[in-house]
């Protein structure tokens, strides 16, 4: 895994304001007890950031001298711009299979979500910039190594992206829980998964959102028995995505 | 859900020994900082359970004015035991479906693998008495109130039990993760998941014990794309569970 280490108050501030998705660790010289070092544990905290104390030679050694105590190891994580995956596209074989995830809040659960899609042979897997889990130590551990060979993009209007993909003849399928006395026309099991798709998974709590699900091609529905309200979206996105690895065994 | 509560140091740690995994949360008086009830926090912390503090009258009112300033809120969990699951066992439907977690350690996966078991309409899930992670906080908060309505049955012998189930008609299917070049006979969604089954999921690291596997009938494989090892076991649970439910729909 590619890594890098940005030493400085000022600079690690910045990161853990504006990238806190980047930062695996912040490490911080131990016996410095000042009020700037203070500001940065409370940030991490609010930013979900893991930190901890070691020496300054160890720091000396990974960021230079001019660390003034506090140095954050970053993730080079590969993450591809709209741009990027618009170029690469193209040379993605058919049958074409992406996720999208629309606002998953947990970061166990995107990490989770991550490792699914890698074990099921995902493309890539879009996400929102913003309303999305941040992609932090505990995403990526959770994720298992997934999400370093992943293609992942940040998406900025996911509906609109949906609508490009569509006209791309991708078709759009939508994941959704559904208790057992609804009557629901498309079972997740019914639903044709052996062409172009893209899996769309909901947040925790409220799953699509309406301009999501607006544009979606097909809403497939997996069965709750009992009184069980829905899945974990992880377990959602793998019942869904594994659906595809069986009925596209051999076709491809 | 059911609720008890249970007041006075002594039964508050002999519960956080002998049974923290019924213990919801353990409520503590604000503005004692006696040594007993530092060490009664220690232990909570060691054994996992969450702690707050509170005041005096909501203790006073929840157990009676001898709380001596701890009070435990337990879940009165419907656990079984295995001379009920055996009294019980006549009168399931078939097709049955059983649910076993060989040693799941992460309380958080074995909650998110009851919830999955409680959504496909699993009848009972048996976990080992020894080697499990605790039916915590953590584990009930993650099972979203599945872990109160489900019949869960604390196994001492798990091979003896697989063995029990055998005798008795049950196809015993273990969960298995394959590498795309590794050949496999049997893959999840050949093996047949319309009779009587128990799908066994095993530990996150280790997978099935060599007993435990020994005992399958049939070993499941799912296959992994790209270099994933394998999935999140709640995740394997879902595929493996929602093929089952896939291969009985019109069938009951």
């Amino acid at each position: 895994m590619r890594m890098s280490y940005v030493g400085g108050i000022h600079p690690v501030e910045a990161l853990l304001r504006d990238a806190p998705e980047r930062m695996r660790v912040l490490l911080l010289q131990r016996n410095r007890r000042d009020l700037r070092m203070a500001d940065l544990r409370t940030l991490a905290e609010q930013q979900n950031v893991h930190f901890e104390f070691t020496d300054k030679s160890r720091l000396d050694r990974l960021a230079g001298p001019a660390h003034q105590g506090a140095v954050a190891s970053c993730h080079d994580l590969p993450l591809c711009s709209e741009r990027e995956f618009e170029d690469r596209f193209e040379a993605w074989p058919s049958p074409q299979l992406f996720l999208v995830t629309d606002g998953i809040q947990d970061p166990r659960n995107l990490g989770a979500c991550l490792r699914t899609a890698a074990a099921a042979g995902v493309q890539a897997v879009l996400l929102p910039k913003r309303r999305s889990a941040p992609l932090n130590a505990t995403a990526l551990k959770t994720a298992a190594g997934a999400a370093e060979r992943m293609t992942l993009v940040e998406v900025v209007n996911l509906a609109r992206r949906l609508q490009w993909l569509k006209r791309r003849g991708v078709w759009i399928i939508g994941a959704q829980a559904a208790q057992p006395h609804t009557h629901q026309r498309h079972n997740w099991s019914e639903a044709d998964l052996t062409g172009n798709i893209a899996i769309v998974v909901g947040n925790e709590g409220t799953g699509l959102r309406r301009l999501t699900r607006e544009n979606c091609d097909e809403l497939a529905a997996i069965p709750m028995a009992g009184e069980v309200e829905s899945l974990n979206v992880a377990v959602a996105t793998g019942v869904l995505l594994f659906e595809a690895v069986r009925q596209r065994r051999g076709l491809v």
